[in-house]
């Protein structure tokens, strides 16, 4: 019997991936960047039992079922086969935010239940060599795991894991986060791209992008980084809305924001960017003096909420279950 | 002296034409297919007079300077060189329509003041051949002048005009027009496009798409007409998103009509599609049967006037001047 309760944070895709090479290995086409958001988190708790009959996971209060609950079984059935136990296990996790698409939480639901599970089965694995299994449930997972700024490799020597590139050290990062709701699916989104006349020429401007922005990680260039961002969430949005269902994943209030965040650039000189991920949240970077002005200005004239965060760090394990 | 005035409709671009080959000549990358709005004119009155002293345009109520002016002039010069006239000219021009970006009033606008001219130096060009030349001022005016569903000709044998494919008789489109303001210009847009990473794959996509929509309007197959106009607008607007700029040409209610007419044609139906040219302004299409449900659930839903047309025909003189 072991019970083990992890917590990892939300991802803010930078230089997004987008479309599965392998689906079921769930390996891209391109390596990909994220920054963790301190504030938004999932916890999760495991508790693998030869006492319990069946594999139970919980998801936000509901039972998860078909490929919900098939995602979160890749993960625990390759560190059960690790740990050459055949425990059954209770799963519960939960978003410290309710109904919001493109935050990241499917990252942050992934990663904390791959670290949950890894200390429960007593696999001691580092979280880079962990997020080669977490990956399995969902690719970002992989970077929420390892925290701050990361980089997750889609083939390096064999091998498809993330790596922390910083710790929000050097990139002085400070994030407001406006979660909508959409009921468009990820991994139908990740489909989609695939089928758009767009898809290779955006994973050649992808592979093109990538150095530099490591590179602007690397000399803590805040306002390279968020340029790269916004410009990819454009490039990620074009191609989901060329694939064939013709995915028009924004809201309206999408594009008033979008609209705020250029304005307060170009005609208030405020140094802000907007950044997308697969959905209609949006992501506002700024330096941190000007968070509490950039998150006032929108809440203001779009009528949103805004969540202020930080860079925030890898997954880690909490004292307090969920069950 | 010779005084004339005539007529012409916007244009909804189907298979939508984006960037210049040849910025002077407005040569495009490849053909593009349009149909005329009855509803939305431009009036233009041209008056040649050996006792002008200048040539003076004036748009809309405001006397044209810079590129605007130029661009008119680049089709007055091109048909008083033909006529071998040197006659200063008055213009004066009217859309019937003030402040919609995106619904082909420059179009009309080139459309009607070519027509106008032309009948007054007693050019007597018939219309194709005088899309030419109409042409120069804006290429879509190429494709208002002859009316209907019309292709522009990126190059036939060396030349570059526009045909008439059908007056509406064999395709019965009803059109909901939604017009939004911008301040964005469509040759802004055209500049931007080039610079995209996707233009070239978009060169491509409309390339294959062009012998389907010329066959559906040949087949007055209305829905393939309809569906591969909204797939065009999408991959138009994803490559004005990814040049230079990130051009996002959207508004919030551009955004609420897509999400009405999918739900409209989705959980109801309804035989409708969007489609989006370089702008804000959404054309609703459908059949004539459906319109009036149509325009309704969206003035209804989206508290957005909703202009109703039939396809329009060629540009054509009045005898009703306007100065």
């Amino acid at each position: 019997m072991a019970k083990v309760t992890a917590c990892a944070h939300t991802i803010q895709g930078l230089l997004k991936y987008h479309g599965l090479k392998n689906k079921k290995l769930r390996l891209p086409f391109h390596d990909s960047i994220s920054v963790c958001a301190k504030e938004l988190t999932t916890t999760a708790t495991v508790d693998f039992d030869h006492q319990h009959n069946e594999d139970v996971v919980e998801i936000n209060g509901s039972v998860a079922k078909g490929i919900e609950a098939e995602r979160v079984m890749n993960v625990i059935d390759a560190l059960r086969k690790l740990a050459k136990s055949k425990d059954r296990v209770k799963i519960a996790s939960k978003n410290n935010l309710a109904n919001a698409k493109g935050v990241g939480f499917s990252a942050s639901a992934f990663a904390s239940i791959a670290l949950a599970a890894n200390t429960a089965l007593n696999l001691k694995m580092d979280l880079s060599r962990l997020s080669e299994i977490a990956r399995l449930g969902a690719g970002s997972a992989s970077r929420s795991l390892v925290g701050g700024f990361a980089i997750w490799y889609a083939n390096k020597n064999g091998r498809s894991f993330a790596r922390q590139l910083d710790d929000g050290t050097r990139v002085k990062l400070a994030m407001g986060i406006v979660p909508m709701a959409s009921p468009v699916k990820t991994d139908m989104a990740h489909e989609e791209s695939v089928s758009s006349p767009f898809f290779t020429a955006r994973v050649k401007e992808v592979k093109a992008a990538l150095p530099k922005m490591i590179r602007a990680i690397k000399k803590g260039d805040l306002s390279d980084v968020c340029r790269l961002a916004e410009a990819d969430s454009l490039s990620l949005h074009s191609v989901t809305m060329t694939g064939k269902r013709g995915l028009v994943l924004v809201a309206p209030e999408t594009i008033n924001v979008i609209r705020r965040v250029r304005a307060m650039r170009e005609d208030q000189g405020i140094p802000v960017w907007f950044s997308l991920d697969t959905g209609p949240s949006v992501f506002l970077n700024t330096q941190p003096e000007y968070l509490q002005k950039v998150c006032q200005d929108i809440e203001t004239n779009v009528h949103v909420p805004v969540i202020k965060s930080e860079v925030g760090g890898s997954a880690r394990t909490l004292d307090q279950h969920l069950f």
